[in-house]
């Protein structure tokens, strides 16, 4: 009972910083770098924190522990892998979303792509993300899988997930890092240098912090053993497809048929 | 026997990217950088990755999979125990080196310190490993610290240990991304500006890639079930002092004695 309870303390604390990681990124960007658009102007560049943070980190990590919420362990696996995948999908189009933002603003900018140190972390954190849902679904959603081969994906499909929330991570940091020294320099546009610590760099600070304590709590959760689903014998589970093929009543020699696809959980 | 087969590979690929990543760090500060002094010069400033690499990163990853080397496993745990806490003790030596050449630089320069989210996450990061080391003395070198305060705390400081690794890689890179940027701009000192990929952008992108790759390893090792030491019952061993009074042979009436403090494994 105390198990579950510290495991629900974590959980809020996790849905908490995740929300207030969305808030303040769009805040950040809303209010300080002068809103949103996609035009090309660095008003488009603004949503790519917002969708990355929002896609990569948050809605990836929230999609991350779905399986250690106790509450799940009461029904049968499959529509939770359902959620899992379809957040993760969510995610994974965020991330999309905001890596077009920042290309079509570089290349109206004539701005060469993908030369920091920050695009190499995150576009290999985007690609990674990308095979390992792709390599998810084949093996966990797929219905004519081997249950042999999810037990031994699993260990790897999860080990792969936390370091792709590790690299998206870094991804955020470095960004939110080097987009501080952009914007915050003395007598541009009015603001104050970032050396000088103006409100704005205080509160992305506070932002990048929050980020980080985000992804220790989400690991936390993935690896306390005590705070895993109890049935690891399932992990073979997931739907199979039926083909049920039936004559309708009626009908003539066996031209009109029903197939049905049934999900049997 | 496949599996330790598999533990060495791990652990050899473990050891190359630790020695790249000081081949690199060093070799960029030294060529590229203009090399090294102590005189608050920005030559000053260039120990202040090659501590912090070597240091929070490559000594301290090190440390931290010393444990599960097979070979290990047939001696007594304690001077492997001292050789993890050694390791870590020079490895905070490299990381407090790194932030005194660094707030030197500064002072020097009239250049805050700590206002970038960089600075922010490296801080709490020495801080964390500081309370973290100070934590590792107290509950297993200590004598009389109790086995169960041992055993209770030991997953918390597996678990903390690889939280300011990931912090550490995140200090790093956000470090390395920034510099790039200072650093690499058009007409300053003949370089060619960040955006061009100039030959350092591509040796030091690269780097940055080799860190991250080392973290992942170390990661990896440390959270493989089956490469954990097989005797956790031993985690309550340590060393014990015992005081052995003995009087001398020859000696009057117990005025001489030799007082030894045995450690006892």
């Amino acid at each position: 009972m105390a198990n579950r309870l510290t495991f629900y303390i974590f959980f809020l604390l996790c849905l908490c910083l995740g929300l207030l990681c969305v808030v303040f990124v769009t805040y950040w960007n809303a209010v300080w770098r002068g809103g949103f658009a996609w035009d090309g102007s660095s008003l488009q560049f603004n949503w790519h924190p917002v969708f990355m943070v929002t896609g990569l980190v948050v809605l990836y990590g929230f999609a991350a522990v779905l399986y250690r919420i106790p509450y799940t362990w009461r029904y049968d696996k499959t529509p939770w892998k359902l959620l899992h995948a379809g957040t993760l999908l969510l995610a994974f189009i965020f991330s999309i979303l905001g890596l077009c933002a920042v290309f079509d603003f570089h290349n109206a900018n004539n701005t060469p792509n993908l030369y920091s140190l920050h695009s190499w972390i995150g576009i290999c954190t985007v690609a990674l993300f990308a095979l390992q849902w792709a390599a998810g679904f084949s093996a966990f959603l797929l219905p004519w899988t081997p249950v042999d081969i999810r037990k031994v994906t699993k260990p790897l499909h999860v080990w792969m997930g936390s370091i792709i929330l590790v690299m998206s991570i870094i991804s955020c940091i470095s960004g939110i890092n080097e987009k501080l020294f952009f914007v915050l320099k003395a007598n541009v546009n009015g603001t104050r240098p970032y050396a000088s610590l103006p409100p704005e760099a205080v509160f992305v600070n506070t932002f990048g912090v929050l980020i980080v304590a985000f992804g220790l709590v989400v690991l936390r959760i993935l690896y306390n053993l005590k705070w895993q689903r109890p049935d690891p014998s399932s992990d073979g589970d997931g739907y199979r497809v039926s083909i049920i093929i039936k004559r309708l009543p009626g009908s003539s020699s066996g031209c009109i048929f029903v197939v049905v696809f049934a999900l049997i959980t």
